[in-house]
């Protein structure tokens, strides 16, 4: 059935009654912007060739897949890009070691290069199995099968190539089950019409896009303080500071109250932060401790395990999620707190005493432990905008799980991993399911890691440093043990990561109207503001697999290195590019050389990007004075977004959108947020 | 309800029909043998505390745990022996990387320190939560939860130790269960009341305890010729020569057909080897080539999707199964093929193109490839079986997959994994599920790797040289890429290779007696022949996390090292313990220092090991020459086999059980096979 322009629902069997789609954290699709889209009248694929069956263990689907086509998405995915002829099994699970599919935050979503995108509206740990599997034919068995010896278990197990088989689809304990198809000219089309469909992309208060540093787990009132003057003193831009569980009175699990002995005095250390130009995030789980405030309110609304002696909330339950809700927006967000880190809302991997609740928890709404484990970093997330929007404030905090419908929240996802190629294919990765994540700095090996970590969140959704396990920045000693025992880099040495420091946090500052204004594309017309190359290029071949390089907005390729990378040659897609920083032309294959102050970043032919004077901080409504970097013989308009750029009611507002163009003309509104202070022709 | 001596049946909801405990691979308990142990009244535990629930997504069940019980087994686990606290997800997979759990050859069954074990008849993935997870409970919430703050990861997700919770046991889709509880007055005696509750252990034939060789995969008949030549005439003991894939017209998937290009003469080959001393195994899986000669007739009996272009035949229907064995009888066994080895037969990985059928297969029995995959090992070890049966041949084979009811099939499990530490720890644990696994060679890092290596199988149940992806030897060159590349080790060094190996495989075909009566043990009284020291000890805390020694039968205690290792200290079990090869006695903790000659093998004190000159092979009935060893001052007779070793119809015959004291007198028929050459006393 159709259901929109370009957006098809298809049921089959008799579904489960608790799916995503029926969950509080589902907006209204944005059917204005989705009926702007180019008109869809035909499927993308022949419906009526999807075969379903079902049995005790569940259903099956099969949807014909054409020779050619290639499957990316399935949420956060950091071991792989192109999920073609691969088995992916969507277990939540917090830390993924192999390419199986397991994730923070699966989601049973995927994209064709061929052009659509297929939800699957289940909260089960389902497995899809790309392309890889013929269905028996005997009639039409042939003489194929290898002849020749293979050697080695590589050989042996190689695949075979093509797309002969269908997409399988198995999902666990469902006796039917929706499916959601978008389909588009191209395969970015189709993801957008996923993001309306959704409600929208997360708009983040511009001060989220600035610099974040989390302090110390042991630090005291005192020792944050003393931090945030600090970095003022420093002249370390710096927009969000980040407290870690020791705010709390009792943490794993949470009391979500603060702690006296830590913190004697936690709203006069929130007022002086503000007074900085801080804006304030607390970090919690939802696992709830019985000393806490709310622990009697919820103990009824709870699941049957607990999680560190902590009860596990039922926020699919309108009463539980408004206590909750409720006593954020009292105990904190009144009090000055911005914004969230909603940690561990993702399930246990395999360690010694797993410490989530297992599958088969019993939640009071009927949702049972698998279903929760896929919902509840949504239900959480919503839960805790309620709060946030009950105050008026647009947020945006960290998140450990996501799933489908995740578009519209303001969460980063992030991880305890840390393989920096890994985590680099996770924000390349995220744009088909429209979820945000960000390469997270917590401490580096050296000196070259530490800058190329901080390098590839400069077009990332966020620029955090998450200096949780050591008490000293990590400019004076960037290995964890040595900073905990306060033996620091040679002060030269210390200087240098400083100066580096400052300079790559100040380009990330500069770059904050164009990624709002990226933001803002995400928001209004879908389009996710970090993107794989194939999104944009589905039909040339050798972009399909690159895994290290990214579309930010909508003319940015950035191509961060990793630290013992010399060189990387890549072919850049169809089209005249220039280098960001000299403006030096390319097309086709580019060998890039490593330099270690330098992010190689490409811009689109004809491209306007508006590059501000960096500050150390975003204020409300400020305005930016821009540089206009003008690239091509002709530079065609950027688009820019001037709402305040940091209050809710100023969140979806047309009118507040324009264009700059090649001769600094700012169009509508704009100037009330931007002026051109210079125009550079490259 | 008590179905025998100690050991219940217990049933909740509407179990499955298609479990293990139905399948054609199962045997007739021993009775008699289980009605000679201990007599056994009361229930090892209440089990009215046991819970069951059940939902659309399967079956729950809570078994309490006692504090201070620990937990083992779950079949063949590579990454941990004490599963207390962690979660077990049952996957069949066939290279599980982490400890998860998932396994090759997964077993819904464990047992506790507590003396008793649960076999749980379900081929789900079941989970099991090995008391990690606690019921909510606000009444009884405490001020307990953390104050300190960690600033690491393994910090914070440390376990807390002890077993307040149950074991809680999530199965999926079925809607009730039925489990089976054998207790004992110690752990031993509850693992042997499963072996005999499965008809008893394998009893392989004694040519199986000998060496085996299997050959290089692109080999033809004159090359495998040639090498059974060289073996005979370096003077290397080698019982079994294996054929690897190359032996088929076609494979992957497999035609079990001979090549006429690479193997015009089968039946003359075989004849050599045979007149040679040999026994000749062949390499299959059990998915079907178009051009196989049972294609056809096993295209309707299959399921639904293909592997490898090939069928999966549905063995666990009669009539596909016979079709599967008379050709396996008729066309390989008999003309000369001892044995077989089952590749495959587990289920794909995660990797690239997975290759084996989906978990939502389809199969004309009824059962699922969820179930499929859980059984297939076992279906396809006992269609062979029923071959050799047919043919009056003892056998014993290789396989990479198995599950509950496994004890009596004479098949040894490998794996594509290469871990040393690892294939170790399999060993240690494979007791616990009545399985046999060896830690194969295949190639080597160094000659230390490779000596270790092959020490690591002396007291294994296979001394299994597996060289498929190397042309030459070994011991001519120990890197796989230089061995194809037929660049050799200088001279010396492949003699001191040669020399070693020599040395550790005749070791091997002196303790062949003493494994065989291990066996025998098994076979009659259920006794696994290789056991995690818990096993025997289950009350000494300090062994129940040793996972890299084990007792291998009665009285040895060994403790190989892996390369790299210089010494070991450990707790020897209570009482005294000599030096195998230099009667020094120990007791306590000791350390062992690193020889490169030397198996370190502990000897319990009092006990005779039977030590044969070493043969070169083994002949069918023939007589050892043995040299006991006897150690401590009042040395106990030892037991020993003696049927003829090698025919079906001598398998379990009381009459030839026995003992030879510390005098040398054998009792009853032991004299048809052994004679005391010597009686060393240490």
């Amino acid at each position: 059935m159709k259901i929109h322009n370009g957006i098809w629902k298809l049921s089959f069997g008799t579904p489960e009654s608790i799916v995503p789609s029926k969950q509080r954290y589902v907006k209204s699709p944005d059917s204005e912007a989705i009926e702007k889209l180019p008109s869809h009248e035909q499927a993308p694929f022949e419906f009526n060739k999807i075969r379903f069956s079902a049995s005790a263990r569940g259903s099956r689907l099969e949807i014909p897949l054409a020779q050619g086509e290639d499957i990316y998405g399935f949420g956060l995915q950091l071991k792989s890009i192109c999920h073609t002829g691969k088995k992916r099994c969507l277990r939540v699970n917090s830390d993924p070691v192999t390419d199986t599919g397991d994730s923070h935050a699966p989601a049973p979503l995927y994209f064709s290069t061929a052009g659509y995108g297929i939800l699957v509206d289940t909260a089960r740990y389902a497995s899809f199995y790309c392309g890889g599997n013929k269905a028996l034919n005997p009639e039409a068995a042939g003489e194929s099968g290898k002849t020749s010896i293979a050697l080695d278990e590589s050989e042996l197990y190689a695949g075979k190539g093509g797309v002969p088989a269908p997409m399988l689809i198995d999902i666990p304990a469902a006796q039917g089950i929706d499916i959601y198809v978008f389909s588009g000219q191209n395969m970015l089309e189709a993801v957008r019409r996923y993001v309306l469909f959704c409600g929208g992309g997360a708009l983040p208060p511009e001060w989220g896009l600035g610099v974040w540093y989390r302090t110390c787990g042991t630090h005291t009132q005192k020792e944050v303080t003393k931090m945030a003057e600090d970095l003022r003193s420093a002249g370390i831009p710096c927009d969000v500071l980040g407290l870690e569980p020791g705010w709390q009175s009792k943490a794993y699990s949470c009391s979500l109250d603060w702690s006296k002995e830590r913190f004697p005095e936690p709203e006069k250390m929130t007022e002086s932060m503000i007074k900085q130009g801080y804006h304030v995030n607390l970090w919690e789980h939802v696992f709830i401790h019985p000393s806490s405030p709310i622990y009697k309110d919820l103990a009824d609304k709870s699941g049957d395990f607990e999680v560190w002696n902590g009860l596990v909330p039922d926020l699919s339950i309108k009463d539980a999620a408004s206590k909750f809700s409720s006593y954020h927006a009292k105990a904190l967000l009144k009090k000055g707190i911005s914004s969230f880190k909603l940690d561990e809302c993702d399930n246990s991997d395999f360690i010694t005493s797993p410490w989530s609740f297992p599958e088969c928890s019993k939640f009071p709404s009927g949702a049972d432990g698998e279903q929760m484990h896929s919902m509840l970093g949504l239900l959480y997330q919503e839960a805790i905008e309620d709060a946030c929007r009950s105050q008026g404030i647009r947020s945006y905090g960290s998140v450990r799980s996501s799933h489908v419908f995740a578009a519209p929240q303001p969460y980063v996802l992030y991880s305890d991993l840390y393989e920096h190629k890994d985590f680099i294919r996770g924000l390349v990765n995220c744009g088909f399911s429209a979820m945000l994540w960000t390469p997270e700095l917590r401490h580096a090996a050296s000196k070259e890691d530490y800058i190329r970590r901080l390098q590839a969140m400069l077009l990332s959704p966020q620029m955090l440093l998450n200096i949780w396990s050591m008490p000293n920045p990590p400019w004076m000693q960037l290995n964890k043990e040595l900073n905990r025992a306060g033996q620091f880099l040679p002060e030269d040495e210390q200087k240098e990561l400083l100066k580096y420091t400052k300079e790559i946090l100040e380009l990330r500052m500069s770059f904050i109207p164009y990624l709002y204004s990226a933001f803002a594309d995400y928001h209004f017309d879908g389009i996710p503001p970090f993107r794989a190359l194939v999104m944009d290029y589905p039909d040339v071949q050798e972009l399909r697999k690159i895994d290290y390089a990214w579309m930010a907005g909508s003319s940015l390729l950035v191509v961060p290195f990793t630290a013992g990378t010399k060189e990387i040659t890549m072919p850049l897609p169809p089209g005249l590019w220039h280098d960001f920083h000299t403006g030096s032309r390319h097309e086709g294959s580019i060998t890039i050389k490593s330099e270690l102050d330098k992010v190689p970043i490409f811009v689109k032919d004809n491209s306007i990007i508006p590059f501000a004077d960096a500050s150390r901080f975003v204020t409300n409504g400020m305005k930016y004075k821009l540089t206009l970097r003008t690239y091509g013989k002709h530079p065609e308009a950027a688009r820019l977004y001037a709402d305040d750029g940091f209050s809710l009611h100023s969140g979806k507002k047309p009118e507040f959108r324009g264009t700059v163009d090649k001769d600094g003309r700012l169009s509508g509104k704009l100037d009330r947020r931007y002026e051109i202070k210079e125009i550079m022709k490259f």
